[in-house]
């Protein structure tokens, strides 16, 4: 059989502030196209379907239809998993009723142990779990970490295994070799889970994973990260984005791409520079500007933005301190003297000396003993 | 046919900061036993079938489960609409799908025109709507009020009507004649909204109707509330809960009772009587206490509570102003004069004279000035 493999749409998410609803839906018809394009027997979905346990309603809106139109339009079987950023209980609304028509959503680890099977191929959907869970389940204190709780989850598995079958795991959690390298996957460490070990994996012929945005974030064969269709984070800013199409007999992954409708794009240079030359980018997609200048621009921000309306991030390369705009508290938590040094180096483009910082250090010693 | 005709279930809802999901499973699973010892062709939830447009995970789930029950496990088929407290979106997930397995859930205007045909009988699902919602259906500005949409959206109904067939309309709305008893209900006018007239919804042979707590709100013999099935304020405390059986051929509407699972009771007496006397009702049910004392009785509610220990309001007789525990704030907006005033009162159980009342604002007075 064929299968797509994707996790991690995240519907919901804004970047900084900015909404991605259209974007989404726009990365969703494309997976959409390469299913039907590819012919594919199913679509498999690793879970992090929504980037918030309580999405919005238009979220809600939103990934209700892709799903119609996936599953009940387009007559694809759906093969789909909670992640740790999904509400297992919200997300599995609607589960009992979807199986009868092949689109099925595995909420609970009590159900991950039965497989699916479409074509020649059995599906064990493992959504995201903790460990207490897994303990509960087993009843087995001895269970320490998430590797401790994947051998016993795969011994458990392999009982259901049948032997002239194809077996694919699709998961959600942080596997052995994978680089952590997105800003937008912060809950690995959390709770002290370490990693699952692609040893522990190996009875599978396939493992779909979901959980991290990269799908370079692991290398092996039969182990497979799809990484998110988008990006979520500057840090994805290099990446490129897109799905599996997974064939059991003979194996074969292979990879196509998906195009952002509108890309993240790390720009660098002096203000002048950036806003006199045509941007090489479409003006509407997504940045994270550099600035190289020494001197102090005033309302800089907004002056970029003409040119690039939507800037995700702003940073000066001569500046020790980087700019927050997303965080306006951070300057009320700085002392006067720090905003002071702040304001020399950047009108000046130096540092104060000792003996300026001291002479100021001393004057707001001295307005401060005027106010009291 | 034969339908059982139920409305407001409001799972999730919490009576004074009670939780009700234990009694509101009790009362669901009565009426399933109903709706199975009738031998129902269906099941009507003339909506407001969640208390909060983002209920809990324990309500999504217990309702979740509650359908499943009835609709995949007894296999009745449900006819459902959203209701004024659920979020249509959220409510609607899976609604695609649920189709399949005779499961009707509305929660849109535009599908409220085409009639789902169960045994005899068309049955037009109209969720709860916003007057601008129909204004914009029919690109009609001069709509001015529900009655006004209601006129429309019969009339448009009608179109579709089969005559061959009876025709039933479940809708969420305040019908004219109807009582306003319930303190649940505030949102009747909301925006201004006026009453649907009885007369409007003459063509149907029946309306089954949701939003109004008590089935005695409206007296038509075709028109008829169900009420909600258990009290979820004390002003229903008086009120019999149950579910209509409606028999189109001959057209039949019996009442069945449903049991509280904790009832809700008024009780009043001088606080020795009330802790010395047998309580007469079950001390796990829900009590609003009225205390006849005129003396103040020190830390009386914690008393109350060793006797009743879900005593969701308390009143006193001889007090102007009631105790209002689940809201400390009132009290902190009271000026000093006013405490003073209440102080004296519970002491004494009696109101200062208006020369005491002359001499105690003077004291304040001069307190004041001694702090500025």
């Amino acid at each position: 059989m064929r299968f797509l493999h994707t996790a991690d749409w995240h519907v919901g998410k804004n970047l900084n502030g900015f909404d991605l609803l259209a974007d989404q839906q726009n990365v969703f018809e494309q997976i959409e196209g390469i299913a039907q394009d590819k012919q594919v027997d199913g679509v498999v979905i690793a879970g992090d379907l929504y980037d918030r346990s309580i999405p919005s309603e238009a979220a809600v809106h939103q990934l209700n239809q892709e799903l119609v139109q996936l599953n009940l339009v387009d007559h694809l079987p759906i093969l789909a998993i909670s992640g740790n950023h999904d509400s297992a209980t919200r997300l599995g609304t609607g589960a009992d009723w979807f199986v009868n028509e092949s689109f099925y959503l595995n909420t609970t680890l009590t159900d991950a142990f039965r497989p699916v099977t479409v074509g020649d191929t059995e599906f064990f959907l493992l959504p995201y779990f903790g460990i207490q869970a897994v303990r509960n389940y087993f009843g087995d204190d001895k269970i320490h970490n998430v590797n401790d709780a994947m051998e016993r989850i795969v011994g458990e598995m392999q009982k259901n295994f049948t032997p002239a079958l194809h077996h694919v795991l699709v998961a959600h959690f942080f596997a052995a070799g994978s680089e952590r390298t997105a800003d937008s996957e912060t809950t690995i460490e959390v709770g002290g889970l370490s990693a699952v070990a692609t040893t522990t994996l190996a009875p599978f012929d396939y493992v779909a994973l979901g959980h991290l945005h990269n799908r370079n974030a692991l290398r092996a064969d039969r182990i497979r990260y799809s990484g998110s269709p988008m990006k979520f984070s500057v840090s994805e800013a290099g990446q490129e984005k897109g799905v599996w199409i997974i064939d059991t007999v003979p194996f074969n992954a292979e990879w196509v791409p998906l195009r952002p409708a509108h890309d993240i794009h790390k720009i660098k240079g002096t203000f002048a520079d950036l806003v006199a030359n045509s941007p090489q980018q479409p003006r509407d997609d997504f940045y994270d500007v550099e600035l190289t200048d020494h001197e102090r621009i005033p309302d800089v921000l907004n002056k970029l933005r003409e040119r690039y309306p939507k800037i995700v991030s702003l940073h000066r390369t001569h500046e020790a301190r980087q700019i927050d705009f997303d965080h306006p508290q951070t300057r009320r938590q700085q002392s006067p003297t720090e905003l002071l040094a702040d304001f020399y180096q950047q009108t000046m483009g130096i540092d104060m000396t000792d003996q300026q910082a001291k002479w100021a250090a001393n004057a707001l010693t001295a307005i401060k003993g005027e106010e009291e």
